[in-house]
């Protein structure tokens, strides 16, 4: 049986990053901050109003399984690209970076998914995320033998905008707990809560998923409230662990009782927070599956997060590895 | 009539930037600092081989066509891509970017050009070229009624490389002088230059050619010297006016018996030096077509050029009108 630390299921996606003012974003009807999905058409036309742009392999799980290996970490990674040159490219990213990844490519129709990333002056991302290809993922993309050899299955809540990945993750988080492993989600992105809030408490409450990341804004869309305490105490009761980010507040983690606060790095420059929550998760569940404490785990998220919003795109380009060990961190 | 500044005419190519160690370039047989020219097998060879990526629309003469238009010039573009994902992405970033681009794409093989670049510690970048859908670009190409509007037609050395660019460029050049406007050329690559010295050389002699791009490897090889104040003399008798950038120590502009030195700007951090010719060759011709003196021409090279070698990619993603405004040059 393979072993890896992390496996990681997701939609596989190409980021085209472009910076853009604000006035933009409302001219265009795009919801700042936030993953909004938009067709073929629409696409095209974001496209067309689209600045000169750069590329880089995305997707929120990818981006974490890429991560993880950043670390040094064993991870593998599912997730549905087209037989185009986007999907080489994303094959290629994620597979260099010494991430197991083999899902079957369909055809080229639909194309590879690419998100149309505006960041503003202020490094808030906005995405704009046409599917293409992901909607083809479904269980029989699931590899047993990779789910039951991951200490940690770990997926994204945008698997539920697919019609066919949920049924794929139903049947890893089964294969994971069967062979005594462990499944972790995130919640994505608050609308996307706003979409499936009671599939992901029931994912959460009927023990489908063990470990929860979160950021604040989601956290609170999860239970409808404004009283983020009262959220912490709820998604402490619906999980065994969780660990909710607050951006330039670091984190929080929660297990039980338990509450273990970690402080974000300072930034010098905040150039594009596309990737870190992503990035945290990578750190955390690498720390993780190397048995370190809460607090070592929610640190080397928050030193992948620091890294990651100080350049353009999701994958650092500097050793997160060798960034970790110079703070003493590994 | 279109009214152009610049009409730029290349290879047009996307970049897949990795950074690297020597060793890599060493156990790759790739010949650092230069233009390795690839074939499709060795290209699938060195990206199995290439770390994790980033993709920017890059080429040559495409690069010095997107400089001008951020510095506020008109700029025009002919290249060959396919029908491809790539080929959209180069047609998207050039046309965002305000340049007029209308060149049309071939089928879909050969694919679209891409340039394998390797940027090691230094900053130092070595490309490996798969020419691609740019074999295809021919004298139909020529819009003569956007060479005719163009103040300068400006192409780059590399265009000696695929079959029937060069076809293009003389076809090219004769509607240019035939209108009254100017030839510019650069030189490229000391290794291109080694490919094509006699037909270079004849370009210029024969008035083919007005304005001459260098770096001062390239002048010295176009020579075969080691003598650089002898290249400068012949180069400024072999054309009418000839730009010489020399890294860190700027540039010299030579016309005639005339010499103007320019300084380069102090480079906080050396990313990649990408696309650093192309930019000084948009800035000085920039400058060139407002009427500006040499020395102010130089400047804004050599502004456009210390952006470029800050950021991953050759094409500015700061705006080259801002920072030339801040900087009292415009």
């Amino acid at each position: 049986m393979p072993e890896f630390d992390v496996l990681a299921i997701g939609n596989a996606i190409v980021d085209i990053l472009a910076r853009c003012d604000d006035q933009f974003l409302d001219d265009n009807g795009i919801i700042k901050g936030a993953m909004n999905l938009i067709d073929a058409e629409r696409a095209e036309l974001l496209y067309s109003r689209m600045g000169p742009a750069v590329e880089a392999s995305g997707g929120s799980a990818g981006n974490t399984a890429a991560g993880v290996a950043g670390f040094g970490g064993k991870a593998a990674y599912f997730g549905k690209v087209a037989r185009d040159q986007l999907g080489e490219i994303f094959q290629h990213d994620i597979r260099a970076q010494g991430v197991y990844y083999e899902t079957r490519p369909e055809g080229n129709h639909p194309p590879t998914a690419r998100s149309m990333i505006f960041v503003t002056p202020d490094g808030e991302r906005s995405m704009n995320t046409y599917l293409g290809a992901c909607v083809d993922l479904g269980p029989e993309d699931v590899e047993p033998a990779v789910v039951a050899g991951a200490r940690v299955t770990y997926f994204e809540g945008y698997l539920w905008d697919p019609p066919r990945a949920k049924e794929a993750i139903l049947e890893s988080a089964r294969i994971a707990h069967e062979n005594g492993r462990e499944v972790s989600m995130t919640l994505s992105d608050p609308f996307c809560v706003d979409r499936y809030r009671a599939e992901f408490l029931d994912l959460m409450r009927s023990g489908t998923v063990d470990i929860v990341f979160a950021n604040k804004q989601e956290a609170l869309s999860l239970y409808e409230t404004e009283d983020f305490d009262l959220a912490l105490r709820k998604i402490s009761e619906d999980c065994k662990l969780a660990a909710v980010t607050l951006s330039e507040e670091g984190a929080i983690i929660v297990r039980g009782d338990e509450r273990v606060k970690v402080d974000a790095y300072v930034v010098e420059e905040l150039v594009d927070t596309t990737g870190a929550g992503d990035l945290f998760a990578a750190g955390f569940l690498y720390g993780y599956t190397q048995g370190r404490s809460l607090e070592d785990c929610g640190k080397l998220g928050c030193l992948a997060a620091h890294i990651c919003i100080q350049q353009i795109g999701p994958r650092p380009m500097e050793s997160l590895k060798e960034s970790a060990e110079r703070k003493g961190l590994i």
